[in-house]
């Protein structure tokens, strides 16, 4: 029974991952030029959209890599509870959310007010940050963990969820003053977790 | 047969609820300024877009509420019915409609108009509630419970569904005067739901 | 292996479908009118949207009801050839373009062109039901069928799908002349399979 | 264990691609005439939208071959490691990804830039290519394989792969010079993968 819930709220949490990483396509806009535009106007208009090519390309990363993370999570899950259920439901919010800083950044990445853009783009990490550490909390004092997961293990994973919000937090005051190095420390953490995610023994 | 029948409707509503709460997002529209704005006038244009944030934030609640509660629902049946199958067809009709009434109020919600799309938007909630009394009559009339559920437990569950749907008409008539008081009414009713809903008694 | 392969078919069909079904709802545009405008211009302009809705509740309806069929039809399966995975394909292919007739519908409903828009619509429905039948005809003469199943059924279930392709054209003529009655003529068609779909002995 | 995480990751990728598939819909857009325009008039009008009804054939098709042999891809798989599950994340965004060169076909293919929009679709396609062949490197060389596929069937997909990238990269400089020329060679390549994708042989 335990099971069977456990799978039922993960399949949900998939198909929101699944929509919402597939939504993002919807931020990139066909440029509306004239019917007599040359080939060569037409390639320019397709290079000048390069700020909806990167913010596409970011936040499709970003929510590859949290779903793969999520995954990780529930694999470890004996269990579920309400409080888990009701944080598991703060971060789908949160995932479900990210199309929109996305197309902000689309918006004013090439413009006067990246900064503010970026920084409304990191602060959304922070937030997910946050739903992930309650997650996780919830996992490990509600005992839903699986037996068998060492006490060194669950400190090193604890660890490296407060480092991500330091991380997140961190490149949201940096965004303040220079939004480009902001997205990068951002991207810089998801290329770690790519690389450190997926060693069999943490992900399982 | 009767067993996988049940899964795929479930699925099928599963998949509905999760696009249905995925496409909210796209109601919150960036703000397309100038190119030359500066990082302080958009932070101010993206305050000035609460309304879409609230509305959003409301809609994701109620559709996460109500999943959870088709899901308790579904636990408790054991074979599915035409009347059954129709009355879960009219509910996942409203569930894939909220995105509107959601889209209007994030639209008018700090105009003058807000009373019209506050009631516009509890009036979907009376639907949705009668949606779910349908569900429910189905499933007692027409033996579809699982065995061993008490009359006591049924009685409570359908004065609990008669409950929602006098709140929800209540706080109809209530917007009509004060659309922010008539949308808190079904906030608190959703809380209520939320803080009840997952003692294991009822859910399963 | 087989039944594998079939399961998979159904799931990804039943994903269009789902998906299809909740698009349906981006149809109906919120009005965009002055901030100032009142509580009743604003309740105004929600029933201006009726074609909006007459729309959203058609092809909803619609496309449940070929849900249902789609569903019954795959419970009568033991196996998969490729003619039949690409006249499935062909009818998902349907099955997602509903939502531009749809909002067609919605916009010219209450205007002089109506017509034209109700001959495309029941169109739609003409192709539709050429799918149908195409699936049909694969699963009948590649020998897919479930052992069991008479030939006295199997005749009856041809016949009502040439059927239900003489109404759709028979419809898509009328339309012509006047859409109204063109369009009720589908409906009252959706209607009919409604109350016949769901026998067990015709859905199993 | 291993058997769970392939069919979870198959699970996301399907959604991923019936959400793709569906979405390709929101690019046909209802003509927005005057309320008082003929029947005929917005019947031309229709007709006028031909771009939009090809670019959406021509993706659906395109999605619909490649979720097919996404599906032979993975029947063939034993177990997963980190290398393929970033290889079909490539692959994932991708496909996501359609649904923007496929408007941009849509706004383009009756008008001058012809060319660009078709070296745009055609150069997508040299992408989805890439990732294939990253995908099944991966399953080759890092041991994924089921057991018991002999050499000669390898090489055989290895060549096919290859091929098919070639005929895409050859389409993408065709398309330089004439857009019809270009999509036309991929759409031929896609009728071929469909009538040799499915015989049993391969696809198992």
């Amino acid at each position: 029974m335990a099971e069977k819930e456990t799978g039922r709220v993960e399949a949900f949490s998939d198909g929101v991952f699944a929509i919402a990483i597939t939504l993002l396509i919807l931020e990139i806009k066909v440029p509306k030029l004239s019917h007599d535009i040359s080939p060569a106007a037409l390639a320019a208009a397709l290079l000048d959209l390069w700020p909806s090519y990167v913010a596409f390309l970011l936040s499709f990363f970003a929510i590859l890599i949290m779903w793969i993370n999520h995954h990780g999570l529930f694999n470890m899950v004996r269990r579920v509870n309400p409080g888990f259920l009701y944080a598991n439901g703060f971060l789908l919010l949160l995932v479900s959310f990210v199309p929109f800083p996305t197309a902000l950044l689309a918006e004013y990445l090439d413009g006067r007010a990246v900064n503010a853009a970026a920084v409304f783009y990191c602060g959304t990490f922070i937030l997910i940050s946050i739903g992930y550490n309650l997650i996780w909390q919830c996992m490990v004092s509600g005992d839903l963990l699986q037996h068998g997961i060492s006490d060194t293990h669950i400190r090193k994973i604890t660890l490296a969820y407060r480092y991500g919000m330091a991380v997140y937090a961190t490149s949201t005051v940096v965004a303040l003053f220079n939004g480009y190095v902001g997205l990068g420390m951002n991207l810089s953490l998801w290329v770690l977790w790519a690389i450190l995610g997926y060693k069999p023994s943490n992900a399982s």
